[in-house]
């Protein structure tokens, strides 16, 4: 067996055996195999698919790559993972209701990379709050509180992270072939004998429409299936970011409040549908309407809150920034994204030069032009906001310093952007949109000039 | 301009414009693009193709990523170059021949690399003569005598070199805009104004069938019009090898009898095709037949033979070896492959074991079988040579020495096959089908016996 020949075989579009896909996977990360032949399979495999018995292979052989993580001594334990997305601080929420509710929650979280964010980085905005704990003490952890969130200690799927790396350098990221098997080889490895899966799609997500992500789920939940995980897929729009505020700190503020009682619609909708299906796999219960009340029941009860608090005080972070949320640091500048109407108009004009026959119209009738003009004065009280891109609004915030697009960056826990208008939300002039939390002057007042052509009104 | 948009582009089967091509050549000769988002973009252009404008701009773009040889001062310079093939001696033949017409001939030639052999390795069986001369002397051997046949001297097209090895290792090299660019490349590079391609099909070829030949013939004929390079290509066969032998020295001493009058009749189709094509380019005549007589006449009269000594005198190598060919240095052991009815026979058996029904019919009509295998033994005394795969002869030349597997691996210069049938052929039992030379005996015992499971004959 050589790579020329498996590469040859995949390029040929036919179907690697388990002996060829166990060969690459184990050379790989010997590093017997050349990155750049590993970079050479990878696209064949994203321009000619996989079935799922070899997707399902490569998941196994790429959890196998690495250490396996035995949770057996904590009996059913259920994990979480969405496929990505902005302002996503749905584990922060979630995770403490389900330990609230009595199943155990031992979750390896990664952190931000591009312009998602990540769990770990969040958490670590809670001064000392330990993100790095040894195994044995994870699970005590779990065992005596009933839940645990750190970040990846030991050596998990390493061939997942040399092939993930790989990807993001030669633009094969969106095959669902591969995205499934990163996900489900790191999920297997982490132990965990149920899953749940949020699967993101639209601006901000990996798969850009909801027939992708439904595919890209199908293909984990048998993946699933086939590796002994009983595994669940929740599909979830990604179009506009997730909650109020996209950044750490302020995203840790937010699920604070969240747990408190004050939670924002669409992130309720998440954080109910993936809880309810845990809860499911948990044995808790199999109506999931029932499963959504328990939930917010205690969130009302208060015991979903003080199991962060639990939480957060047994891995040694400051309880004190959750009960008075002023206390977490500040970015240096504040600014306000005011709407003017004159951004819309503007937009209005560029549309038209780029359309021959309005220029025409308006040259040549005069008078039904000023008719229109007026018209356009009249309703320019209200208008209405059609979008706000999530991966644009990634992009922003990775520029502002809440995100990293190197895995060596250094990111800034307290700059990002709150929300005050979102999709379906009308405005008039004068309207504050959004505030930009930025560290420096300039960089802030570029990102209100991003921002404000992000919006997307009419 | 960044390298992943580059390679999605042609991941979604874009058209690449002239910049993005020279980006990625320019970027990846400095190192600043790495190897494997380069072998990401070389299978998408595999897969997804390049129209012929990309293909012209990828050739440019790597004619101009190093030198560029300058050989204005010779006037009107024709070129040859073989897309590769297995006993291929024509260079030897036909570079003398057109000199000796009063054709330039400044030639750089390549070594062999995997199961096809280079000019330059056969070049140096002859004791002392110099492959390695810096240009000025190139160029004055061609003024002083018309012809200089040299290894590549200057930096000539170094993003091709990187890019071969990669195809090399990650199973991309059967691709017509891969193969077209990088051949036209080098020839472009190299200084000849026009040149004359043998696109060769076959088993021993690149390109497996005449279709496919004739696909990559036109695109480089299109680049070479596009690149201001008047480029004319023969389509030729290498199903089996070319002439009677297969090894340096023994190629060079077969090119020497050809230029003495005894010339293989498959040799002597290609030459005379090539060499035609070769001067109505250089405008010593239009007429192909009339061009292919006045080289018979210049081998008759022995002005190519005398060509070739002035060639050979002239970059230091030993005359007398010409003259007297048994003082090439002999292999240790001569081992002749011996026809034995026997092979065909069991040949005959494995067919018929593999075929249920052939073997009822023999369980059942035992008496018609009986009369079958009369009649098998009645025409055991006359076979006949059905296929000498090329590839499996280039191999094998291989593991006797006579290539490289790398180009690090060291060359024996005196191993090799001479082969006394060939396709065609009619054999009976006890007939010397080839010899194997070779320096040791193991090898020399095991390639016979594989030589004679290569031939195929019924």
């Amino acid at each position: 067996m050589n790579i020329q020949e498996i590469i040859a075989k995949k390029r040929d579009k036919r179907k690697l055996s388990k002996e060829e896909i166990d060969f690459f996977i184990e050379e790989y990360t010997k590093g017997t195999i050349a990155d750049y032949q590993a970079s050479a399979l990878i696209m064949a495999i994203y321009l000619n698919g996989m079935e799922e018995e070899e997707t399902t292979n490569l998941t196994l052989a790429m959890a196998n790559s690495g250490d396996i993580l035995d949770l057996s001594a904590l009996g059913t334990v259920v994990d979480k993972h969405s496929t990505g997305g902005v302002g996503d601080k749905v584990t922060l929420i979630l995770a403490p209701i389900i330990a609230s509710l009595g199943v155990p929650v031992a979750k390896m979280s990664g952190r931000g990379l591009g312009y998602t964010g990540g769990t770990i980085d969040k958490l670590e905005s809670i001064p000392r709050y330990q993100t790095n704990l040894p195994e044995e003490e994870f699970i005590a952890n779990v065992k005596k509180i009933g839940i645990s969130l750190i970040g990846q200690t030991r050596n998990l799927a390493p061939a997942d992270k040399k092939i993930y790396a790989l990807r993001d350098a030669t633009s094969t990221t969106e095959s669902i072939p591969l995205i499934a098997s990163s996900i489900m080889s790191k999920k297997i490895a982490a132990g965990a004998n149920k899953i749940v899966l949020d699967v993101t799609y639209g601006s901000g997500a990996f798969m850009k429409t909801k027939e992708r992500a439904q595919e890209l789920a199908n293909t984990m939940m048998r993946i699933g299936k086939l590796a002994g995980r009983e595994t669940v897929a929740v599909i979830t729009p990604m179009e506009e970011p997730l909650g109020r505020n996209v950044g750490n700190s302020l995203e840790v503020v937010e699920a604070v409040e969240a747990l408190k009682g004050n939670i924002a619609e669409d992130v309720k909708e998440v954080v109910l549908a993936l809880g309810s299906n845990m809860l499911k796999l948990a044995g808790k219960g199999d109506n999931l309407e029932e499963n959504k009340q328990k939930m917010l029941e205690n969130i009302q009860n208060g015991k979903a809150y003080a199991k962060l608090k639990e939480l957060v005080a047994n891995q040694g972070g400051d309880v004190s920034y959750l009960e008075d949320t002023d206390k977490f640091k500040k970015a240096k500048y504040e600014m306000p994204v005011v709407f003017e109407e004159e951004d819309v108009r503007k937009r209005e004009k560029i549309e038209y030069s780029n359309n021959r026959e309005s220029i025409n119209n308006i040259d040549m009738n005069s008078k039904e032009n000023s008719v229109k003009a007026q018209e356009n004065d009249m309703d320019i009280k209200q208008r209405t906001i059609k979008r706000l891109p999530a991966e644009e609004i990634g992009k922003l915030s990775v520029f502002l310093g809440a995100g990293r697009m190197k895995k060596e960056d250094e990111i800034e826990p307290e700059v990002g952007i709150t929300f005050y208008k979102k999709v379906g939300d009308k405005v008039e002039k004068g309207d504050t949109l959004a505030v930009i939390h930025a560290n420096n002057e300039e960089k802030g007042k570029e990102a209100v000039e991003r921002l404000k052509k992000i919006y997307e009104i009419n």
